[in-house]
């Protein structure tokens, strides 16, 4: 089993990434590792550790700066470009991952891999917590800023498909976010889209709000990229909000402060109630002829780690397979 | 100085709403209150407090529950048409204040009152604190979900003259919600609305993402009700799960218990801070002929004092001018 890495994407490269893969390697033991990049860095990186693993030179770099049409197309001996070559012409090879630019990586995935027939917008779902105990996925997370109708189905079949194996769930529960929860609430597109997800194949269990998306209801929430965007960053705003908001007011109450030492565990446990990354990695890009799974640019080795689980446990509950049959099966349901 | 209230609006209807209308008495020596709804129980929360008080008896009740189109036709007899008929007719009724229902006063406003001219959709704009001193408001909030680039920039006109008068502050930085702040980002719509904002007469800044608008750094977000639903939503859910996590792990660790006894005032700090809605009472709808301030359905007696005061601020500084001004400048520029 074979998975290529591309060892220069993100701000830790390459030693996370090489590190991140050593670390995979002696907790997979029938997994080798490519490492596309830099040969003398890497080998620098791996210093004599070197066992399942073999090293692709490509000495350019992608960044966040480059355009990423021109880039995949032009710096052929790019890293990331170099992964995409590797991925598509070797069969052996079940995977990619990369912490590269998301443009770069998706537009890559795009023009090198290839989508699954049917599927005109391949999307992103990344994992955030709940409530409960449960985690939530959000398809399409911002790669798609404008949808049609039938993307936001794909974006369900995908999205179920996914939950399903990483959660070992067999039906997961579909929402789709509009701004409330009866049938009729909406905009044109969600409107247009609710019938198509009451007759696809799915757990559809109808709108949901911004707001219940981490009430550990929900498993899977529809949406499109740029109503996506605004959820996920207006979390963000507002939990960094509340927190510098409560680190702001510590500061000034001597009490406080004191309490704020009693209350470190509670602190770490909301670290790693919301460090979802961290536990899961990357996301795959859903929609692609094979696994690539995109990780933060400031992703550490751990993350390769988990991203490198991902890809071995996706292609082992065959998650191409199962998206090509859900679209194949809404198909058929649309024809009738 | 007249006011018109609906004493029959919002769950703590009717005692939360004379109370407040009381209290503003009380604060404001010039003003009047014509209160609607069911007399006999209005009189009974009065209970001979009627002083600069009127009473427009009107049984009938809107509920969520009516189609708002419908209740404003036919429920005549309700106190929020009442309301309406009167803010109309009476020159002397400078503004109305009402917790009932969005969606029927939305419709109300337009139906009775009428859009200022070359506005075609009014919107709403709450005020959300940032992490600095300054507060954010959103416009449109929720009222409008699918809107053309027309209706963004009447929303950053209005948002900016409305911002301008209750904070005294001349120049609001207004800014267009997006999936990243540089100018080639956004969809459709927001790719549109961009060189119209950059050439309106007003302090546009360009992009931010939903992360930034808590930073302090904008003061007028401006957005479709679809996205901005989501990003306020997002919000309040993100506050909540923290605030639910930090609970949940202050139960779990006997240390952190103690913790909290000292953290009190921080908690509280972080409460007020949130509070918007008690500091400024409700939202106008912005783009009406007349003011109309629309409360939260939870209000208490102290939100309608807010929202009294609000709509006398913003008939002393000429709202509904200046937004008229706006409108006419813009179309200025955009004849040239």
């Amino acid at each position: 089993m074979k998975i290529v890495v591309d060892a220069f994407g993100g701000d830790n490269a390459p030693v996370e990434i090489v590190e991140g893969a050593i670390l995979a390697l002696k907790k997979h033991k029938d997994l080798e590792v490519i490492l596309c990049g830099d040969e003398k860095r890497i080998k620098e990186c791996l210093n004599g550790r070197e066992e399942r693993i073999e090293i692709s030179h490509a000495p350019d770099i992608i960044t966040n700066n480059d355009v990423p049409t021109e880039a995949i197309r032009h710096k052929k001996d790019s890293s990331m470009v170099r992964a995409f070559d590797i991925l598509k012409e070797r069969e052996d090879v079940i995977g990619m991952v990369s912490a590269g630019s998301t443009g770069a990586i998706l537009t890559g995935a795009i023009m090198k891999i290839g989508r699954i027939k049917g599927i005109s917008r391949p999307a992103l779902a990344p994992i955030l917590p709940t409530k409960k105990k449960s985690d939530v996925i959000i398809i399409d997370s911002g790669a798609n800023v404008d949808c049609k109708s039938v993307n936001l189905v794909h974006f369900a079949l995908m999205g179920s498909a996914y939950y399903s194996i990483i959660y070992d769930t067999p039906n997961p529960r579909v929402a789709l976010l509009s701004n409330g929860a009866e049938e009729g609430k909406g905009n044109e597109l969600t409107k247009e889209v609710y019938p198509m997800l009451k007759a696809a194949p799915i757990n559809f269990i109808g709108n949901r709000e911004g707001c219940d998306y981490m009430s550990g209801d929900v498993d899977v929430m529809v949406s499109d990229g740029f109503a996506a965007n605004a959820l996920l960053k207006g979390t963000e705003g507002a939990v960094k909000a509340v927190l510098s908001i409560l680190k702001g007011s510590i500061k000034s109450h001597f009490l406080s402060k004191i309490g704020a030492v009693f209350m470190k565990r509670t602190f770490k446990d909301i670290k790693n109630r919301v460090d979802i990354q961290g536990k899961h990695g990357g996301s795959p890009f859903l929609g692609c002829k094979k696994l690539v799974v995109k990780n933060h640019g400031c992703c550490k080795r751990e993350n390769i780690v988990s991203s490198i689980d991902q890809t071995i446990l996706l292609n082992e509950k065959n998650l191409i397979k199962r998206i090509e049959s859900a679209i194949t099966a809404f198909e058929e349901v649309k024809g009738e």
